[in-house]
């Protein structure tokens, strides 16, 4: 039976993602999309492309939390931090499930988001039940949960990245450097010069170092993995593509740890876990390679030479890296398989 | 029950794009891929984001039409003209059904064939069989056919902008100007320092001006649309983009014709018709709009000032120019639905 | 002598071309720029690509007319139509020279002017004595002028396409159509959904049919050239590049006239205009051709199948289509040469 | 007096490049420009932009030795490496004075050359009296060399990054990592698919990933600053954009090594080099800001959080990292100042 699910906040990127893929999809229907300021019109005057589509006619409405809980078997959050922690606290509140694409609930100490957010949390009492939503790591607990946190798009680059090394012990937990670079609907879609069209095109540019806001996202994740904490470097730049993260993720190899090992290891982490592509050695991710899918793609390096194992990942920061990610999330909570409608071939090129 | 399907000449961007599509394909099953060069290999050697999906382990083989006839219940060729005409008569001797993706079977008139491609066709005993493969138009020829020229990417985007007007009698056969501008694709995957990156890039400019290829063919339809001999002028342009050609037609009104009859005519002409998408007065195509689709975005501007009819047409060149519009045809000529495994939510932005 | 210039509007990237080309000047000084909001800054703070030279310790000043005309020879306005007016005769009013980028007083008749901008045209009395800032036309009259209206960009492209065929009588002044195509930078460098990275990159667009307002001044211009009054369809088109326009104009040969013909009526017509370079029979423009540059690159192809002239022209929007042949104008009002500081080498690629 | 130069190899991106720079120089004339496959050719039919310039008429040449050697001040040298060696010992032997824009003498060890490289270094007798071409390090040996090895693109924009902070010792000589991004220009002019626009467009990837040519030269300088021999992690990815190189250098601080002192540091190295930029704090380099021109500016980020220094440095991989650098380099040689004819205004956008 179809389950019907509803998104607030449908102006952005990942809301005009989560329709692309949600049109398709033979498992969930999309009955209600919110926008206080788009409230009234069918979602095809703000989105021409849906026109001749099912979802061209589906009126945008105001959010309207009782509504959306008692009829939405699930409800996506695609609003600003801070906003997402009132919303989803409403929501929880009546009962319904939530996929909640901000950062409100994806760092489990109250304290780190207050400190990287420079906001109060208002809803911590929440942080407890939120999961984690990743489903390599935790695909067990999301099935279960009434909330969960999609996570951040860099972090999904770097910790499917890092992970299986540093669980293993392959990799030094000091001194890590990753060095991200993002297409530019990461930078949402409010009006900027920063991200016109001429200030992006045709340049490249880093920004945020040290202080990016996914940092202690990652920084969370791979501690749990390497069983202590992990405090390392990361850094973003701006792609003049529109999707796409690529990660070159930097790592002292422990002593005695070879090529062969670390490729074995990679290997049966990810077995049975077919969003994560592990390329072939001499192979390197692209990422157009992944351009509208949820696939992870990884390509390790070893290099002997300086005594490194480089990792580089590639995701759609839109589909794999937000809206993707979200509906594997409510795949997995509704009871689906977790890449039921989800799209498996690339736009290529 | 599934069909199976084989693509002669799997290595340009329409048998790329041919992979993309069928792989989603519930009522298709492309078993067959060939490439003499690459053959022995698996899809996902010289495809590596086919890695992880159905088709990354297809081996190419090298076409052997003896097979592809036994084993196929249709064949699509991508191969250059001049290969895809021999090929076509040699699958045609064995009875297989061929949609053949090159200009060779689109005109109807040999003498004009050789006069603008330059080369004698040496199976012109075909071309009565042959159905343009344009189907808002020959639905119903197409699926009877053994043999379906499948449009040029241009032409289909000239001939669904200016058909409905001319065939009602609301604009002049006299003074078209068509003025087509196509993403980079359109030139093919050959390595030429003309579409090399730094050549193509932040550029834009004219080329074959009054000499493209395309030009009889959109001469040839149009012409049955007005019930006489259509002479055109058609000039093409090379856009920084990877898909997508936007066509400007411009047109005299013939005395009387007003914008709400042209509109009436249009709709009249597309109901029923849902790939074709005339939008609302007021909105204008773009290309993104049908990115990896099917569809064909129309916009419709009528000028009293200047007496003059403006059509503007955008589609996907690679989907609805080629690849898409070959599975459109494939499904009629299979007793398929025209839409059935064709993606309707374009990759948005 | 070096002469003292200013600059009133920074902030776009008309103003920020300026200081490109002012910078490396031989003749001309860059002393004063202006900016209500971001007054009191030197200017490499609001351009840091300007550190390290010349300009970059500039203070940039809230506009103050007395003290403009008091210290430079001459004054560019780089700020919006409207605006642009009221300056503009507040410096004449003080015995200043201006050349005004804005559009107010390109259009000798004010019903024309208000009707297409929908705006009062204030300051009607300077109309008469603004000169038409086009060298190839009026450099005689520039040189004298007070106050120069600096040409739109897309009509720089189009009437340098179809001046010289028209004054000879070669075309008609029929039925006249021109495709343009033009970067983003001609959108400006304001903040909206419409421009953002994400909303031009990889797509392509129509804007503005038949309603541009760059309309009457081809259409000024042109009648001009022909001895009569002409009304053409000109239409537009947004290009995913930075700078550039290419325009594509459609023309109807009169009886008689041939390629050679109208070979020879271009050279004749801009035999010592080094600025317009008209390409080898053969060859057609590209806008990287003149980036950066003052050129107008013009492409003739004559096709007699449907009896038309096709002009391809090319010009950098924000060097040639404004502030480059600004300072042409001021060049030729100053006494100095008319290419003295003006960069001749395209960025290539 | 102006002084004559020739270039070897004018199809290249650097030989193009070179045109563009020298066309504007006051005080260098190309006379010869030499191509074996264009001989007999005008420039400006190979590079229409180059029309109406001085440099459009000058004839192509066969590569001539004894006839360079005599008619020239100075020869570039734009050719492939191994070609390179060989036209420079000619050129040598003949008493002419030579910048090589190849790899061939960039290596003072032959050993380290042969086994990056995969080839035999025929003219090794010549390393010793060849000087490394970054004005910042060597100008006076420069401006007494006969044979100037001018440096590659990634390593200027690395050693400039580090070489002040080495040589001070405020960061450890350990752990260096090096992740480099470079636009498309950088991959040559060579026809080959993968650098066609549909393959670079709108995507990302690492490529040659621990295995660049360009380490051992970063490796070399680094050590020479250092003291002490480093082994380092230098890494390269493709830009989807023309021109530009962004490095992101990490290094570790030394113990009390602090933001203020390494500010200093790098403002007392680059005092009076007037190329180098070091941008204020909180502002980072993009690769447009010095789009076409000689500079390289500098970001300096320290992160006591992580211990770390993070350096990113952008150039324009063509004029910085190649024909620019190499004009710079003649213009010591000749005894012009260092920065004569050199471009200052960046073109923006």
């Amino acid at each position: 039976m179809v389950k019907r699910v509803g998104l607030v906040g449908v102006t952005g990127y990942t809301g005009m993602e989560l329709t692309r893929i949600l049109l398709g999809h033979p498992g969930l229907r999309l009955t209600q999309v919110t926008s206080r300021k788009e409230a009234g019109q069918p979602l095809q005057k703000i989105y021409p492309f849906l026109q001749g589509t099912e979802l061209g006619g589906l009126e945008i409405t105001a959010p309207d939390s009782k509504f959306l809980a008692a009829n939405c078997d699930l409800i996506f959050l695609a609003v600003p931090h801070g906003t997402a922690m009132e919303m989803a606290a409403e929501l929880r509140g009546l009962g319904a499930r939530v996929v909640d694409l901000s950062a409100d609930f994806r760092l489990r100490d109250r304290d780190v988001y207050e400190s990287w957010y420079q906001v109060t949390h208002t809803r911590s009492a929440l942080l407890p039940e939120a999961v984690y939503g990743l489903p390599e790591l935790y695909a067990e607990s999301i099935a279960k949960a009434g909330l969960v946190a999609n996570p951040g798009c860099y972090p999904t680059s770097a910790i499917l990245a890092l992970y299986p090394a540093l669980k293993a012990g392959l990799i030094s937990a000091e001194d890590l450097v990753i060095d991200s670079k993002s297409g530019t609907t990461g930078a949402g879609r409010k009006a900027t010069v920063g991200t016109l069209f001429c200030e992006v095109s045709d340049t490249f540019r880093a920004y945020n170092l040290t202080k990016h806001r996914h940092t202690p996202e990652i920084e969370q994740e791979l501690s749990l993995a390497a069983g202590k904490e992990i405090r390392l470097s990361f850094n973003t730049h701006l792609l003049p593509i529109n999707r796409g993260i690529l990660t070159t993720a930097y790592a002292k190899l422990m002593p005695g740890a070879d090529a062969d090992q670390i490729r074995a290891c990679y290997e049966r982490f990810y077995a049975g876990k077919r969003w994560v592509r592990l390329l072939p050695a001499g192979s390197l991710p692209e990422t157009r390679w992944v351009r509208g899918t949820n696939f992870c793609d990884l390509g390790l390096v070893t290099d002997p030479r300086t005594n490194r194992l480089i990792v580089v990942s590639a995701i759609d920061n839109l589909c794999r890296g937000a809206s993707g990610q979200a509906v594997a999330n409510a795949n997995l909570m509704l009871g689906l398989g977790d890449d039921l409608g989800l799209p498996f071939a690339p736009l290529m090129p």
